[in-house]
C-alpha cells in the first residue's frame, strides 16, 4: 500500500514525508482490526513530530523512524481479528486515537487516555497517512451512513479534545455565565459549536485572524474579539467582573497568563493549547478562588457523543481536502495558514 | 472596654498592640449583634497586618489605624438589633469572619466569601481582641453547651479554611485514593482530622517540625514525612504514581512547586497557603490533566458542619491560651513557634 | 386599590373572585417592598385554592378568607422599607413567589423553597390579583428594560418550576441522551425551551392536544407524540432502550406510572405534576437502578438565570392577557382550555 | 471436581443441593480464567433461586438445571486463557459477579452491571459452590496477601452491593447529615462500616434482631433502634425533621413505605432490599422534593475500593464457615437465622 512516512526529524521543517509503497498490514492479535482509510486529519502535532519536538517522548532510543504519521482516522473496516465482536467488515468507523488495554483502572473507569498500556497509531506506531491502518476493536466508533467520513476525520483527535473541554465548561458555567474561547482554529471552532449545543452560556470568541472571527460569529459566538494586550481587562469589563470559564486553545505567547487574569471569583481556566508556562502567585489563586486545569483528548464515550452531535447537525467541521499524494503541500499550507479549520488527507 | 489596638504598621514586627480602654460598642443597625468575646484566635494574618503586608488592600488611604485586630471570635450574645430573629441575648456563638449582605448573588447561592459588600471585623474594622465585638446576625452560628468556646475560636477562620479545603478533597479523591497534607500547623491539623472524618482515603502528612509530625500520627495520618527537596519523587514512589489530591497549607518556599509535581494523572493541587508563585508549563498541565485550585475561607453552612464535627468529638483544636493582657507575648511566641496549634486570647 | 378576592371555597368551582376596593398596602417591616403590579399569572394552583384543595394546608383554622390570590407577579417598585438596599423605587421586577427569611439553613445554602419561615403571597397572604403587592426585598429580581413584564409574569412560579426541573434534566442526561417531556402546557412549553437552550439532548414531547404538539415542534422538540396507553413501550422503542430522563408535568391519570416504565437502566423520572400515586415494585427500582424524584419551584438564582435566558431570546412565554376586571373570564377560559400557554392578569 | 448442584426448583424450599462429582472445567475462550475456589458466599439470592423466584428471568425455557450455584467467589488463579494479561496462575483473587464484555457503552463508562452481554456465574451458568469456577479476566480483582480469602467472599456481591449504596449515601448526605440504615444483616453491616469510613454523618441503625443491634453499636452506629410501626415519626423526631438519606436493605414488609416517610425535605431513599411495592402520592414527592432510587451491585472499581478498605482494616465481614459438604446445613441455618453476617462455603 501507499504510505507517507517520516525518515528524519528536522527542526527547520524542511523535511518532507516520503510517499512510498510498503507491505499491507496484517492482523496479529485477536482484537485487532484493519481499517481502510477514508480520511486522515492533519494536526499540528504532526508538524511537531516532524520538527522533533516529540522525539524525547516518543522516540528516546531513536528506533521509531521511518514510520507513517496520521492519528485522526476514519475509514471502512477491512479485516478483523478472531476475537472481534463489536465491528464487522464493511462498517464505517472513526478511530479513537488510542488503542487501549481495557483492563487497567483508567480503562475500567472509562478514561481511555489514562490507559497505562495503550498504543497511539500515528505517534508511537504506524498511523493513517496510508491506505490501511491497524488498530483494535476498542478504538472504533461506528459512524451513521449519512455522515461524511472525510469531513469528520479531524474529530478523532482535535475535535475530541475540543469536545472534552467544551463539555466540561458546559458543566461548570451556570446558564447565565460567560465562557471565553481563545483561538478559533481547528479545535476552537469545534469547541464553540459544542458549547453552543450543550449550554445556554454567553460565549465570547477571541482570535487574531479576521477569518476566524467571521466564522466564530457565524457559528454562534455572542461576542467576537480580536485579542489585545489588554484582553483580560477587556473581558472583565464586558462580563461585569470576569469570565466563569476560559477555554484556552493557545496556551502560549502570553495567552496562558491572560486567561486566568480574566476570570471572575471562582472561575476556571481550562488549558488545551500548550507551549507556554503559567506563572501565578498563590495569593491570586486563593483570593480569586481560581481553578486552572489541563484537559486531554476525550474518552471513547465522548467520541460517541461528538459523532452523535455531528449526525444531528449540531456540529460541523470546516475541512480542506488533499489527496495522499498532496500531503506535503497540505503541510505547507498548514504552516502558512492557508485554510480555515483542518486539512484532511484522502488516500 | 479593654482592646488591643494597632497604631502603626511595622515591617520589622517590633510594634506591639496597645492595650487601651475604648468606648463600649453600640448597636447601630437593626441586624447588628454585640458579642461578649470569650475566645479570639491569633492568626498569621494578624502578623501580616502588623507588618503592613495587607495595607495596600485593607488600608489604601491610610485611614484604618488605630483599630482592634482579631477575626476568629467566639462569645456570648450581649445585645441584638431590632430586626434580629436568629439569636438571643445569652446565646453561645462562633462568628463567621464575614458579616455579609445576604442579598448579592454570592450570598444567595450560599457562598459568604463571595459577598460583594461584606464587612470583615478584625481586618477592615474593629475585631475581637477586646471585650466586645460588633457583627451581624448572619455571621453567627450557635454553639452547643458542651463545646468549649475558647478552644474553638480558631475554627472561625483558620479551622473553617482548613475545613473547606479538606471537605473538597474528600469529594475529589476516591475512597482508595491518596491525599497529601503539607503543613500540619494551625490549619493543617484541623484539615487532617476533617479529612479523617469525611473520607476513607490514605493520608500522608508532611511537616518539617518533629512535634507536628508526632501530632499528625496521633490524629490519624497513615504516613508521616518530614519533607525534603525530593518530596515530589518520594510521594510518587509511596503512592504508586502520585497523589490524587495535595492540600498545600504552605504555598511558598518551593512547596507550591513540589505540590503539583507529586500528583498522579488527573490529580488536584489545592492551595491554601500563600506567598510563593506557581510556575507550571502548560504542557505539564495537559499531559497530567492536572487541576490546580485556590481555596478560600469556608461559608456559613461549612462552619455549621465543622462545629457539628467538634460537638461530636471528631475534630479537636490544639490551643494555647493567653489573656488579653498577654497578647503581645502570644504574638511573640507565635513568631518563634513556641506552641503547636493555635493561640487563643481570652479577654 | 382594586383587588380580586376569594370569599368562599367551592369544590364545584362556581364561585367567582370578587372585585372590590381594599385599602392600599403599607410598609410594615424594614425589608418590605410594595410592587405596583404589571402582570399576574393565573395558575392551576389558583383553581385548586378556589376548589378548597389547599384548604387543609393553607387555611386549617379557616381564618384566611377573604384574601387576594395571585402568586406570579411582575411590576414596578412603588415603595421600599427603611432597610432595603437592593432595589429602588421605579425598578422593574419579577417576584420570586416566596418571601424568605434569609437566615435558616435552607436560605443559607440558596434553596429558597426550603425556607422554614417564608411567606407565600397569593397562597398564605394577599397576592397579586390587585394593583399593589407587598413582598420583601429578598424576593425581587430586576428585569431588563427590553423584557415585557406582562409576558414574563408566569415565569415567577410556573416558569421557575419548569426551569428547575429542565435544568436538572440537562445535568443528568448525557449529550446524546433522550429526554421525554410529558405535558406541553404552561410549564412544559417553558421546560422544552429551557432544555433546548441548556442541553444537546434529544427531546421527545408528548401531549394529547394537537395545538400543544404543534407548538412543541416549533419550539424545538425532536419528536412529538400524542400519548397512548402504550406510550412507555413506544418510547422504549423510539429511544433504543428507554429515556434517560422523563419530565412528568402531569403526575396523574396514569402518566405517573407510564413515566418510570419508559426509562432505560439508570434513568430518572422527574415529577413536577401531581395528583396521582406512584406504585413501583422495589425490584423494578433496583434492576433498572431507577431514580424517581420530585421537583419544586426553583430558587432565587434559578429565577435570575431564567430571566436571563428570556432577555437573550432563548425562552419565550405564550400568554393570553386579561384585565383585572376580566379575571373570572380568564378563570373560565383556563378551565375550558381556551388558550395555549398561560393567562396573565393586567391590573 | 465436587460441586453442589440444583436439580429442581422448590417453592417449599425442601429441595437440597446435590453434592456430586462433575468434570473439571476447561478454558474455552482466550480471556477466560479458571479460579480454584477458596470461599463462596451464601446469599439470599441462592435461596430465591432454589425457590424458583428467579426462574422466569434466568430460566424461562427450563434449560438451566442442573447447575452449580454460588456467585460470591474468591480463590486462586488455576489457569488462564491465551489472551489473559492481567492475572497469573497463583494470584489470589476475588471475582466480580459479572463477567462483562468490555465493549458495550455500559462497560465503556465503567458500569459493569450495565453490560448488555454479561455472564453471571452462579445465576445463569455454573457458579462457585464447587472446587473450580470459570470466569473472565475482566471479573478479577487481586487480593493482598494479608487479607483472608474466606472472610471476604461475601464482598463479591453482597458487600459490593452494600458498598455502592453506602458510597452513594456518603456523597449525598452533608457531613452533619443523618443517614438511616434499615436492616443490619449481611449487607447492612457492611454498609454501616463503609459509611463510617467514608463520611462524617450521623448514622442511625435499625434492626429487629437484638444481636444485629448489638453489632451495629459495636460497628459505629450513633443511634440504634429496633424498628416499630411508628419508625418514620420516631426518626423525624430524632433527626429534627427527617433523615437526609435512608438506606433501605429490606425493601418489603412495609419498610419500603416507612423509608420515604422518614426523609426530610430534599431527602433520598436508596432501595437495596426488594419484595415490596412503593406507593407514593406524587404530591408528596414534590412537596418534600424527595428522591427515591434503586441501587444495584457495584462496579469493578467499587470492588477494588472495597477490598482496599478491608485491607486497611476499615471494614470487616462477619462470617460463619461451612465446608462444601455442609452446604445444605448452611442453607438451613440461613433460613432459620442461626448466624449473624454471612455464611461462606469452603470447598
Amino acid at each position: 500500500m501507499l504510505a507517507a512516512r517520516l525518515y528524519r526529524y528536522d527542526p527547520a521543517m524542511q523535511e518532507e514525508l516520503r510517499l512510498e509503497t510498503v507491505p499491507d498490514p496484517t492482523i496479529r492479535q485477536p482484537d485487532e482490526v484493519i481499517v481502510r482509510i477514508v480520511g486522515a486529519g492533519l494536526c499540528r502535532t504532526d508538524l511537531h513530530i516532524i520538527e522533533g519536538v516529540w522525539r524525547p517522548i516518543l522516540d528516546p532510543e531513536g528506533k521509531l523512524l521511518p514510520y507513517t504519521l496520521g492519528h485522526e482516522n476514519t475509514g471502512i473496516v477491512e479485516a478483523v481479528g478472531s476475537a472481534v465482536r463489536n465491528v464487522r467488515v464493511g462498517d464505517r468507523v472513526i478511530c479513537h486515537p488510542q488503542a487501549t488495554c481495557g483492563l487497567c483502572l483508567g480503562c475500567r473507569v472509562g478514561e481511555d487516555m489514562y490507559c497505562t498500556s495503550a498504543r497511539f497509531p500515528g505517534l508511537d506506531s504506524d498511523g493513517g497517512f496510508a491506505q490501511y491502518l491497524v488498530t483494535t476493536e476498542r478504538a472504533l466508533v461506528k459512524v451513521p451512513e449519512d455522515v461524511d467520513l472525510v469531513d469528520i476525520a479531524p474529530l478523532a483527535d482535535a475535535g475530541l479534545t475540543a469536545y472534552r473541554a467544551a463539555k466540561r465548561a458546559s458543566r461548570i458555567a451556570p446558564p447565565d455565565g460567560w465562557v471565553v474561547i481563545i483561538g478559533i482554529g481547528g479545535l476552537g471552532h469545534i469547541a464553540l459549536q459544542v458549547l453552543r449545543a450543550l449550554a445556554g452560556v454567553r460565549i465570547v470568541a477571541v482570535d487574531r485572524s479576521p477569518l476566524a472571527r467571521e466564522r466564530a460569529g457565524e457559528l454562534g459566538a455572542d461576542h467576537v474579539l480580536a485579542g489585545s494586550p489588554d484582553l483580560a481587562a477587556e473581558i472583565r469589563e464586558l462580563t461585569g467582573g470576569g469570565a466563569h470559564v476560559v477555554l484556552d486553545f493557545v496556551g502560549e505567547q502570553g495567552v496562558e497568563q491572560q486567561s486566568w487574569q480574566m476570570l471572575r471569583k471562582g472561575g476556571t481556566h481550562l488549558i488545551i493549547g500548550y507551549g507556554g508556562t503559567l506563572e501565578i502567585p498563590t495569593v491570586r489563586m486563593i483570593f480569586g478562588e481560581l481553578t486552572v486545569a489541563g484537559s486531554l483528548v476525550g474518552n471513547y464515550k465522548e467520541l460517541v457523543e461528538l459523532i452523535d452531535l455531528v449526525a444531528r447537525g449540531k456540529v460541523r467541521v470546516f475541512t480542506q481536502r488533499y489527496t495522499l499524494q498532496e500531503i506535503n503541500r497540505a503541510i505547507d499550507d498548514f504552516k502558512h495558514g492557508r485554510y480555515f479549520g483542518r486539512a484532511v488527507i484522502t488516500p
